[in-house]
């Protein structure tokens, strides 16, 4: 037992080592902005059952931070292509519920089929099936391997997850929901898990996907967003539209009718075909010759695969987790929990019932993120409330807006605003380290996911009962702002609230008028 | 006990880990010099009650070693107002004693104050006092909760200290003694807590200082000397003087009878009196209009505020703390040790009494340079005594000059002395990483403080028992350098002392002339 | 005993602290090729007893990986004068045996010589003795403790061994057998180890060596070659053939009849012989005037020191110290092993009869490399056998052929191969992070050793039964490749082996085709 849990450290202990040794590239005399800006994504690209839209990486607020951004919306029943990034990844769940599979290497294939894929051949077009059925029927276990599926662990997620993904890992996601499944994601290139230059790339294993981070968005954006609407009106895969597509954008346009952008594409088909000991026919599919779907495919029929599928008991898993069993035992390299949800109101670690709440999920919570060295933090405020202003001590911070809107005002140390907007929905904006932030919810109220380059990022509020002027004497104060003593606790006590303060039209002074 | 054991160490690692995470934009090339140069600082600012001196963060040397270095003097009864940098801060007190507040996010008031304020306020200009009178009263728990002031722990500083201070951590200092207070401080940039560029930014959250950092030194330096002695002369509020320092080197001179330089003074004065619910004209105190006192404050009567006044008792926790009583229980991240006294000489590491005393502080005795990876050596050479070559394995090294003078070489990885120079009382130079260095002090004895970018830095001496030489077998030696047996012998055991070695005039090749 | 493990503990975890700590000044945007090479080295120094070659670091391909390469040739007896680098070292010997000193600061010289040298100095030019001998006759010890020789450990070396070096560690090594002494070192100056700029830097102790690293490759290389000719001829001191090397390669040739390049060399004669205590013709030696041997010398006589010469025990420790009692105990910093035998065939970590084997060292065999943050891999793959195709998670990769050739292709993550090419004995190239790779061996099959830059590199292999295909769900494959079901089975159990796969020229569909 006490052997288990050494190897089990040791494996813990892997990933976070080897995954997070080292930082290279770095970029230079980046963050000298005399204005922030909040930004819609400037580039996208449509799929055959998606849309990837990213903000351009070179822009001086992502290069500051060191940071990409991208939105990603699958269409129900499609499949994002299994790739990886060259830098860990946060993701967050805007919408909509889905499943995601990892492919840790030299992990094993944990997902097994027992059962007679001969049979379900002949229904291959039958709706996603929970395969509890499948443990059903575990007795009929004498069949021939080759007919048996295996794969590794799938996960679910659903609105309101983060999923933590380190560099270099491959995995795919299937929308197996109703509705658009959208997600955001935050990609940290200047993470020193990232060895390569200063640019955000993402390898695909499959297909034929266009660049997400290319520069080339200019006219394209508008094309895109009326390829959009034909990509919604031609959800069957129509082949007359999506040629069109696929000559539009490609970068590249020398290779059509040659390989795809994928990584098996660049290998020798004699070579690969004799590594793989499959027919060249095969490695032809493989390399997505002629393939013009882009990364987001339309699945023929519904996707099976084996999968406990069951909600209910994924959450229950999280609570036992939570509850002091995370211990290293149950999380390996290859079993080890990779998301959390940040969006479910019980987990608030911030609350006000006349302002709203805010979420953290840092390393304490979940622990990949130590070697990924990212957070994230979520919150609704209520209309007109105030997040207290506050700076981060050692992370820069970049916010989404999921609904509703806000005016943000970000502080430089010269003491000018540099951000002072209204942010609306499906924006993003910059909160440099150091720099103070304040935000007040619009009339309809204020959602937002923020992450943070730091897997134990620490704020420090400028108002509110937790508020750097609360830690500092009376005296101080008085002689810092030339204020007198009833003054001073004024400005130490008028506010009992903590981050998310109530909006009070009234500026009183004594404390009790804003108390609970 | 075992749970607030683990409990502490969590809180202990939060710091280690949130504070040291990552490292960024980071410059390229700055270390191809052909010349070192001692320096003394070459930009100063003016304040009510002090200067502060900066040395250009420009110049190679700084760039090569990624750190600013900054020097301020505050005269007594001076307030240097709240502030924060971008990067972590070693600190050595040169002169003097005062203290120092720092205020860390989400940490109790643990200072708190149970007399009648009312009672003190007739009396507010009564000199500091010791408020062990305080704990006497401690009857007097009847008053209401406004009356008293609460803050956290305030920290007792003297000639001698060395502090260490995360980024980010808002931090104020005060002189309560007779003398100038005159500190020196390493500031690293190209530390991995800093995520902001390659430049030294200071956030002030008080006041309307100027840039300490600012490139405008030319012109303003002779004006800053002649108004420092403006300055000395007109220690109580001159309003006629300081209007003049005020108008002369603002940045942004537009701003005049506008906002402050602070990070209160960028936000809306509505939005800000809302969040803190209080009056605007307290907001417009706190965003420092028309503020021109600078950054070092004259305080009105003597500082006033809760603490257990006892150098003797500071004293003697230091020796329990050193006594093997560091054991994460104490320490957690709101109390941790912030300074050690590094010019003690009952705590030198190596001593001769021929030669002089050297003593260290690293994450071996202050725990938190581990989250700063950053150390001290403080060194006293008695006149003509020779610090032994030797060269950093780990680090780069920065000297100031406390006292005395000395003759520096620094050689290159080609053989050149790229520092041959005297160096004198305040100036500053650099030992690069893995360059070779040799220090004689002059006829007066050389002091002084040198910063390392390493907790651990570790050093290979060229001389004396425990040097390089003595590592290598005699054949290896005596081949490499084409010298006889008897040669050899005398390079290896010529010099008994390890560190600091006496001076001795003849060139004798007998070891015991040297011995003690 | 628990009080000797914590301060063993404490030991190993300063190295681990303390050398490895933060990473700075790294360039940008070199990993933007279209093409890479395999590159034999383009620079070279002609010693008096070896050679040394240079690969230029400023090749793109060095910078996108933030490292440089070099390869050393000893000839018998002769010794590489003690210097050190500004990065972390692994050196892999490619052929032949030798000895190697390593000098860490502060450690005692464990290895003491108690026999008489005066009798021993008679004999002065006998071969290298095993000192087992003298360990008989350490009844000797009524004499004078200047007749001894004491130094550090000393360390053998042999074909196979990969050694590991931390930054600023200054060693020197010495060819003991009847053959060169080849090895090849990968110097990691982008590590966190460097605090430097980005040049590769080597700090001499003695002698006049030149710049390995020199820009000035072009016209010398071919006279290099033409030197080497000569120098095999004149292996015994030939001093006219040695004048004239020493002139032609020289940078800054008017230092000649001046001091040596070492770091003696910089400093004032006067100053060095005071601290040292030694007479300035001593110091004269040190400084390496008129030294035109280069960094590789030949020893007069041979090389005696003490050493417990013994192969055999110095494998036994190796097993003791893998079977489980690498504790710390034993692994202090100054003992701390330094190297492992990766090319042994019994300690394969991956093996097929029919294709061939590959062994790892990470930081779980050899711990120092956890401060290093580098491995390595050693390989023999078959004639025609296959390297499974894989890429990298999180490190770049720098091959180096010892012997025959492979075809090589490096795919990005445009699909497109950027090396396709057949490499060579002798050559290096890079595997960028990220980028996929296939390798298969000639006619006469392929060794490598391969460095990576992360202590724990994890790669995921596209083939083979590991690979990241059979962690996919059938159904996913079949939707994301176009292909029916029987293919996606073809795919992901065709091939059983794992990373070496043999070759099978037929194309065959059927998995026990290649079973073993």
């Amino acid at each position: 037992m006490a052997k288990l849990f050494v190897f089990s450290l040791c494996l813990l202990l892997i990933i976070n080592c080897s995954l997070g040794s080292r930082q290279q590239f770095q970029q230079q005399n980046e963050c000298q902005f005399n204005q922030l800006q909040s930004r819609e994504p400037d580039n996208q690209i449509q799929s055959e059952a998606g849309l990837t839209e990213s903000w351009n990486p070179n822009d001086q607020q992502f290069q500051c931070a060191g940071v990409a951004m991208v939105r990603r919306t699958i269409q129900p029943n499609g499949l994002h292509l299994p790739s990886f990034l060259n830098s860990p990844q946060l993701i967050y769940i805007v919408q909509g519920r889905g499943v995601l599979g990892v492919a840790f290497p030299g992990c094993p294939e944990t997902f097994e089929d027992s059962q007679d894929r001969q049979f379900q051949h002949q229904q291959q077009f039958q709706p996603f099936q929970p395969s509890r059925r499948h443990g059903g029927q575990g007795q009929q276990q004498q069949q021939s391997e080759e007919n048996q599926d295996r794969h590794q662990k799938v996960r679910h997620i659903r609105e309101g997850d983060i999923i933590a993904l380190p560099a270099g890992v491959a995995y795919w996601s299937y929308n197996n929901g109703n509705q658009d499944l959208v997600a955001i994601s935050l990609l940290d290139f200047s993470n020193e898990q990232n060895q390569l230059d200063q640019q955000p790339r993402r390898f695909y294993l499959a297909g034929n996907p266009q660049d997400e981070f290319s520069q080339q968005q200019g006219q394209r954006y508008q094309q895109g967003r009326q390829q959009q609407q034909q990509g919604r009106q031609q959800q069957q895969q129509g082949q007359g539209g999506q040629q069109e597509r696929g000559q539009q954008g490609r970068r590249g346009q020398q290779q059509q009718g040659g390989n795809g952008k994928n990584l098996f594409a660049g290998f020798d088909t004699q070579m690969l075909a004799q590594a793989l000991n499959v027919d060249e026919e095969i490695v032809n599919r493989l390399q997505g010759r002629n393939d013009d779907r882009n990364e987001i495919v339309q699945v023929q029929g519904q996707l099976d695969f084996v999968s406990p599928f069951s909600q209910g008991e994924q959450e229950g898993r999280r609570q036992m987790g939570g509850g002091g069993r995370a211990n290293g035992l149950e999380e390996t390299f290859c079993s080890m929990r990779l998301k959390e949800n940040i969006r479910d109101p019980s987990n608030a670690d911030f609350y006000s019932p006349q302002a709203g709440r805010v979420s953290v999920v840092n390393s304490g919570t979940l622990p990949i993120l130590s070697a990924l060295r990212l957070s994230a933090e979520h919150g609704v405020l209520y209309n007109n409330a105030i997040y207290s202003p506050y700076w981060n001590l050692n992370a820069n911070e970049l916010v989404y807006v999921i609904r509703g809107n806000a005016r943000v005002q970000v502080v430089n140390e010269n003491g000018d605003a540099i951000l002072d907007d209204q942010v609306n929905e499906g924006q993003v904006f910059l909160i440099p380290q150091n720099h103070a932030v304040i935000t007040q919810a619009g009339n309809q109220g204020f959602e937002y996911i923020s992450f943070r380059t730091n897997d134990l990022a620490l704020i420090n509020t400028m108002a509110g009962r937790t508020a750097v002027l609360r830690a500092i004497p009376e005296d101080v104060l008085r002689n810092a702002f030339q204020i007198d003593r009833q003054q001073v606790r004024d400005l130490k006590n008028n506010r009992q609230e903590t981050r998310v303060l109530s909006a009070s039209s009234s500026s009183s002074r004594r404390p009790w008028s804003i108390m609970a």
